[in-house]
């Protein structure tokens, strides 16, 4: 009898149904409908920060109290061991300890793990191929959590689900854009990937608006699409950032580096300033559905930079309600990954 | 139906008959005659340290334990973005996030926040406004515990005055001499400013010895005699140290930085080491109320510099005792609070 | 009625029946032949990190929180106060809190201290006192638990003895032999000390393999050839590192600097490279016990430095069960200090 452990490394990780019951989860229990008290009694989890984090940190830390169950937090280079994440290394230099044991040991003191890893802006081709997740998935015993790799940030992918299910009651068809925003560094993709599979899970009609040369990652991209075909949904793709938000439903403001000059930063810094122009501000939000549309972030955001302070606290804002149900999509899905539910229906 | 959220920034956001039933409360719970084990079952505290801790952060942590409840503990800079405290700033420089949102996401995860955040040391005509503390106040849907501001640290203050009532038995009348000493650092007025109102909260003789150039803000004087005045008590200053202690029921060591060079390092310390001689040793001890005075620091304290090892180690030390009743006053602080139980009088 | 406090410094600070009475608990632990889910209900551990850690923390926090009790976290110079450990220093320069004063406060909130301090490879004469180790022992009132000193590393040492007991049924006789590695850096003696202690109060034959230059501190010796003594077991010194290999039962691999060179890293480092070939690899484990002994090392470990990843990930590493044996231990040993358990025989 051999249990098969369940990572979650991407919702695509998720079956459909399994994605809806895992927000019909959250939404009960943010409603309070279940309290679930114990039902992570006794049980801890892991938490292993590359890199730093409010939400992710505070959230997970609370829903595992909320049900009984303990997060330890490590930081690895600051409190804890400096870690090695390249397979085979000969470790003569500055990291002390590899990842590869580092997975081990976690797994035999933690009923589940969960790490940051942010990426290190060196070769793209390299860092795709997301290794120290993978490599962590594959070494740790028990259910890996990812809490934002190179690739993808699923846990906020989740919190963006249940905020567009909470908004619009029936997301199915209506208008998602994504928007491409100017910043002054050039940040992952790993949210404006996890964003947009998010919506196509729900069947909405996802736009991608950026300028030319800050296209997703082609297996992206094909992730993207597949999800939103099975779903009933369907992807484009706008180079002109203001008609894009014309008849917008939601608008999702980020930003993101340009990987055609990944490990290049003046080149891409160079590129990048071409499209100091592409923020949300008054101006640009009146087009957003005509007025009547979402604006959404998964924070930190830079204020006055990507959206102005009028946006940001303003009436159609929900990026406090996103950053809320990162708490509750978490409790769902550590439920879930551990908890002595009644079938949740994500066994394997 | 309005539920008016409850700050605690300053001991005089409490009546004195507050102040006098937290303490009650905290006598108790030192004494075991309350336990309260589950009275913050499910509550969660979110601590925001700006700058290190130990007492502080140990005490409320192990506090919120005692009673069922868990205090996360966030440190922006290091595991936690850097935060931008600037209303209105365009954040296009090294801050990741702005303490509005903080403020925001983190009253939405916890059922309290409390935020330590210590004065820069640029302009003290800006900084006196305690901008930081205020923000976080104000955005914050849920209660804030001031864990010292530039302007106070009212957890020490409510310890100091525990500590006084412990000791004295009955403070009123008694002389309570805050004695300021040299120091290699221009520190912060928060605590001299907090132990002060403490001892006036208790109706004290208060005496603030200091040299000529180191009086405390206007304000800060202005609220020490009105709560003073208010419970009955006095407020001198005096510029000769030595004559100052003679009487003195309790003599309260303490360092503080010229405000008049605020932001100017080499001025201030030129100031300061003209009193170089303001130190409490044992040749000086001897003057503390015929001997027979008691001696606090709020720690940590620069042995040999602030007080010997004589005095901190003899019998007339109490600054153990007073670390010791920051747990407990914050228990009482946090029950009243957060807690579920009958009636403390500080409902608003 | 005075009640005496019982610290865990060493291993030598128990008796021959505690030692396996503690790993007999610990076994039981580990079975979950008992859970003693609540045995630290409410109980504190003040945990002091001067060094980082990864299983250290992880293990000691998750051991605190399954018997109902909890752990904080402090570090020193990054979220806490840089601490000064020299008695009767005059404060004037970078350390902002003295040892004794924090050990005073933290006895104060927790019911047990645990610190972790490593050397800081100036002068041995004087560092292999364990200054601030028995300082904090001396100042704390509370029980205070090492987490590896620059002498001993007892936890570690514990974790050892139970993996041998787990792994030889009887360890009684068997060859144990502790090998020296090179590595980058001069590592501290507290682990092969610890290690070399365990296998003597299992009464094992103690072989200890190192090059001429490395030897372990007098004390150190002598500590474990009397341990070794009165459990019937014996130690010996090897210079030949491939002999020792031959017949042995278990391997332990471990890295320290040479004691004579320390302080002087040119000089340390000049000896320690005539010694890059003392490395464990597939060739040289083909000699340990004729192929068939055990590999033990601490971790955390230097990849094809110290230990080839073919012996890591091989059948005859037990790395990862004496990391996990770790927590079993520290589970037993907080029962045992704290715990309101049935009799362990470890009263004084």
């Amino acid at each position: 009898m051999t249990v098969i452990k369940r990572d979650f490394l991407d919702t695509t990780d998720l079956s459909q149904a399994e994605f809806h019951a895992l927000l019909d989860l959250a939404a009960k229990l943010k409603r309070g409908e279940t309290t679930a008290e114990s039902a992570l009694r006794g049980k801890v989890l892991a938490m292993v920060f590359m890199d730093p984090s409010l939400r992710t940190r505070t959230s997970f830390e609370v829903a595992m109290f909320r049900h009984g169950g303990h997060a330890v937090v490590l930081e690895p280079g600051r409190g804890s061991w400096t870690l090695e994440t390249e397979l085979g290394a000969v470790m003569d230099g500055a990291s002390v300890e590899h990842i590869v044991d580092a997975a081990r040991v976690l797994g035999r003191y933690a009923d589940a793990v969960a790490v940051r890893a942010f990426p290190k802006g060196k070769l793209w081709e390299v860092e795709r191929e997301d290794a120290v997740m993978r490599s962590f998935a594959r070494h740790c015993e028990k259910p890996l959590i990812n809490l934002e790799s190179t690739r993808r940030h699923p846990c906020q992918g989740l919190a963006d689900a249940m905020t567009l299910r909470e908004k619009l009651g029936q997301p199915q068809g209506r208008r998602f854009v994504l928007s491409w925003s100017w910043h002054p560094k050039p940040l992952p993709t790993a949210v404006p990937a996890s964003a947009a599979l998010a919506a196509a899970h729900l069947g909405m009609e996802v736009v991608l608006a950026h300028p030319p040369g800050f296209e997703l990652d082609p297996d992206d991209l094909a992730a993207i699409a597949g999800v939103s075909k099975a779903a009933g949904g369907s992807l484009r793709i706008e180079h002109n950032g203001r008609e894009a938000l014309d008849g917008a439903d939601v608008v999702y403001v980020k930003s993101w580096g340009a990987l055609g000059h990944f490990g290049q930063p003046e080149a891409e810094a160079k590129l990048r300033a071409a499209y100091r122009d592409w923020s949300m501000n008054s101006e640009r939000l009146r087009h957003v559905g005509s007025g009547q549309g979402l604006v959404m972030h998964c924070l930190p955001v830079r204020r006055n930079i990507e959206l102005s302070d009028a946006i940001l606290d303003g009436p159609k804002s929900v990026v406090v309600d996103q950053a809320e149900n990162r708490l509750h999509v978490q409790r769902a899905l550590l439920l879930t990954l551990l908890g002595q539910s009644e079938g949740m229906g994500v066994q394997r």
